[in-house]
């Protein structure tokens, strides 16, 4: 990515910054550049919420212990990205789930959707905030509407959001506005609060233009100088499926191409999808930098296709995993999304060792947090912020798992979010034992149950 | 199929029969050919742990209920049938990981497997059988050694199997015996048991003739005689890779065509995997009744391909589906599976309505049952075992599932094995909140624990 992330708006800490708290683990996966797998591992939690320090615990150079050490059972890891997400549709779960995409958005969804109101929305994003960190998921990249609400469920439940609003001009949509006045909103939120905002930096803002068919040319232009002249995120849906931009590839020859064209690469650019891409597009998305949201579930279930997940990154490309909005995916669960894009590369390319264990978690990671340009989370390294899951090793995924190799691929390919107990973020502990610290779990089930039983009325 | 399934135990219940147990539910599946949902729905068990009667409760046809009536809060839906598996493989998991399947096998699974004695498998089979239970499996094709050790962990775990002893003459495996001692093993074990056998029938005996590769021509005629002469199931693995047949392929065409050739077709035939078959092989496989395991989740992991499912299906072969063996799948989760093959389905038609939810459950449950040639499991219907599981409803993945369409949706999509909390095989209650009501958790996985550790040394 030509630009880097966000100024993070709290300083990393200094060697006098004051250990809160220590975490051992009997394994402790940092999530380096080589995936290594620490055992008796520890992570030091600074007072900002920031991790201090990470190793061995029986390492000579580790530092004092801290007053307050919790020794956990499990495997320690950090936090997980979804790098493509619509969580409030999760009370749309269910509804038209045999339609291809152009009908299922046309016809059930965005008249569902079209029914929402903020309250709504509020109320399905924070049951998905739930299920996301029930999955072990503290970060999601979400394009929605009514960000107010949506940034105040992301709050009240703890987790972290890059809260990309929604720009859109389809039938339907103008009742929230012109896509002017919805760019124009967006640029004064991030004017007025700063791309970065909330206890632990929680909240990041970016800009969410729909998808080239869904926006006039010069909606697309705007809103990319107004994301790189603020350094933000401009996350688009991108190439999903072969009917939906059929019109503007006649035209330009694809849509990487007329993107290009239209100057909206050059600064962070998340594209989500990326499935039907020529090499010419793989290799504009390389040259200037764009990151790919993988979705292969979405993408599966909506039987769009498969994105050149090899091709992307082989020419470059940073990829991450996203699970897509809970009504095409249809859960949250990204180590499930990791399990299925080494599936479909190995279909693919016809290689069992194409994605092994260790790239998969770090796609769901290291790699993820990079693609979406942010250096402070995705990892277990001094500076960055204390997002950790603690999934347990008692189970029969972990049987056999003395060896590091074989806990990786327990982990990915036997595990996934099911095994999540505790979930921290910036410190906080917001999941405890599979439970909301926060959150009152029956309360957010039935608010979400009841707009999604209005909805089907 | 041509031949039916095995003539069972005990009979069925006629009009006098006790009822023992009502249990009643918010959402029943029965897993009829429509693939009902009945709303407030009860089952009715009798004393020998078959299904008496099946229906709303507020029916005025409804029998009376017993004197115990259990009311549940969740969906109750028949026991799931895994069609192929080598459970006991558990405490191989993560070994190989990346590998393809000759390599895999050859290399690394085979030498293991030369190291398991009788008890290391019964330690792997018992705690499979939990982690089955526990993602609502009740039924399991498992083709594997050590018949005595694997009966009695499912015995002892409360589970149902078909166990198919394997069959095999390929380096290492000797120290078992020859073909001929393995199959006259067999049909010996039959013969004094019986094809069925244990409490509420939980044992099946059938013959698994490891593949057409790894035995001579003689030892797979004589195996389909066997299997024939006495109605059982034969379990065979077929045209999973393009290059475990290749040079047989060379001489016969492919390996149904050899099959077919060796007047092994005819009688109960499984056949596991099926990825590489043209059109003459699917013709194959219909004419002769034989049916499919699909096990999507080995196959993409392995590199190995997508079975044909949509034209076997179309030709009539029954198709069930499979985990296969938790060394290469790598969880037991049937509806991961069943969402996976849905998947794959929309993928290779680039059909967003292929595989509906309620056929991705039905292969789970009924059709799996009748591909397997069982008729007394698969469905919520009088006279059928009482295999039931229950999943919890007051999750997120449910939400909304006012309709249906939805509710179905949402079980296959986004619930899935880790909602299962309560499971009864012929009506005795074997798991309880997720916990077996038979078998120390902490026990079984210390004990498969010790094999594995020993196996990587």
């Amino acid at each position: 990515m030509k630009s880097s992330g966000p100024t993070t708006s709290s300083a990393p800490p200094d060697a006098s910054g004051t250990v809160a708290l220590r975490l051992a683990a009997p394994v402790l996966l940092p999530c380096d550049p080589v995936c290594s797998v620490i055992r008796d591992g520890v992570v030091d939690v600074d007072a900002d919420g920031r991790i201090a320090w990470v190793g061995r615990e029986s390492d000579p150079g580790a530092p004092a212990p801290p007053a307050q050490v919790r020794r956990l059972d499990g495997v320690l890891l950090p936090g997980l990205v979804n790098a493509h997400c619509h969580t409030p549709m999760i009370v749309l779960r269910g509804l038209g789930g045999d339609l291809p995409l152009m009908r299922w958005l046309t016809e059930v969804m965005w008249p569902a959707e079209a029914r929402l109101t903020g309250e709504d929305v509020r109320a399905g994003m924070l049951l998905g905030c739930l299920e996301l960190l029930s999955a072990g998921v503290t970060t999601s990249v979400e394009m929605y509407f009514y960000a107010d609400e949506v940034s105040e469920a992301v709050l009240e439940a703890g987790s972290r959001v890059v809260l990309t609003p929604g720009i859109i001009s389809a039938p339907g949509w103008d009742r929230l506005g012109t896509w002017q006045q919805m760019l124009d909103g967006v640029s004064a939120r991030i004017d007025s609060v700063g791309l970065l905002s909330g206890p632990g930096d929680r909240i990041e803002l970016g800009y969410g233009p729909h998808a080239a068919y869904t926006l006039p040319t010069e909606a697309l232009t705007a809103t990319a100088a107004a994301a790189r002249e603020r350094g933000a995120l401009l996350h688009i849906h991108l190439s999903e499926t072969l009917g939906e931009d059929a019109a503007l590839r006649e035209v330009h020859g694809s849509v990487p191409r007329l993107l290009e064209s239209l100057g909206v690469f050059g600064g962070r650019v998340l594209a989500a999808h990326a499935v039907h891409l020529d090499d010419e597009d793989v290799a504009i998305l390389a040259r200037h930098g764009a990151a790919v949201a993988h979705c292969p579930g979405s993408n599966a279930k909506l039987a769009a296709g498969i994105a050149p997940v090899a091709a992307l990154r082989g020419a470059g490309v940073p990829v991450a995993l996203g699970t897509d909005g809970p009504a095409s995916s249809d859960d949250l669960d990204l180590l499930r999304q990791a399990r299925l894009a080494g599936q479909l590369a190995r279909l693919t390319s016809l290689d069992a060792a194409a994605l092994t264990a260790a790239e998969l978690l770090l796609l769901a990671t290291r790699h993820g947090a990079a693609a979406i340009g942010r250096s402070d989370i995705g990892a277990l390294e001094p500076g960055r912020w204390a997002d950790l899951v603690h999934l347990r090793l008692d189970d029969p995924a972990f049987v056999g798992s003395a060896d590091d190799a074989s806990l990786l691929s327990n982990l990915v390919w036997a595990g996934g979010g099911r095994l999540v107990r505790d979930v921290w973020v910036a410190g906080d502990q917001v999941l405890s034992d599979g439970r909301s610290t926060r959150v009152d779990r029956a309360e957010a089930l039935a608010g979400a149950r009841a707009v999604a039983a209005r909805l089907r009325t």
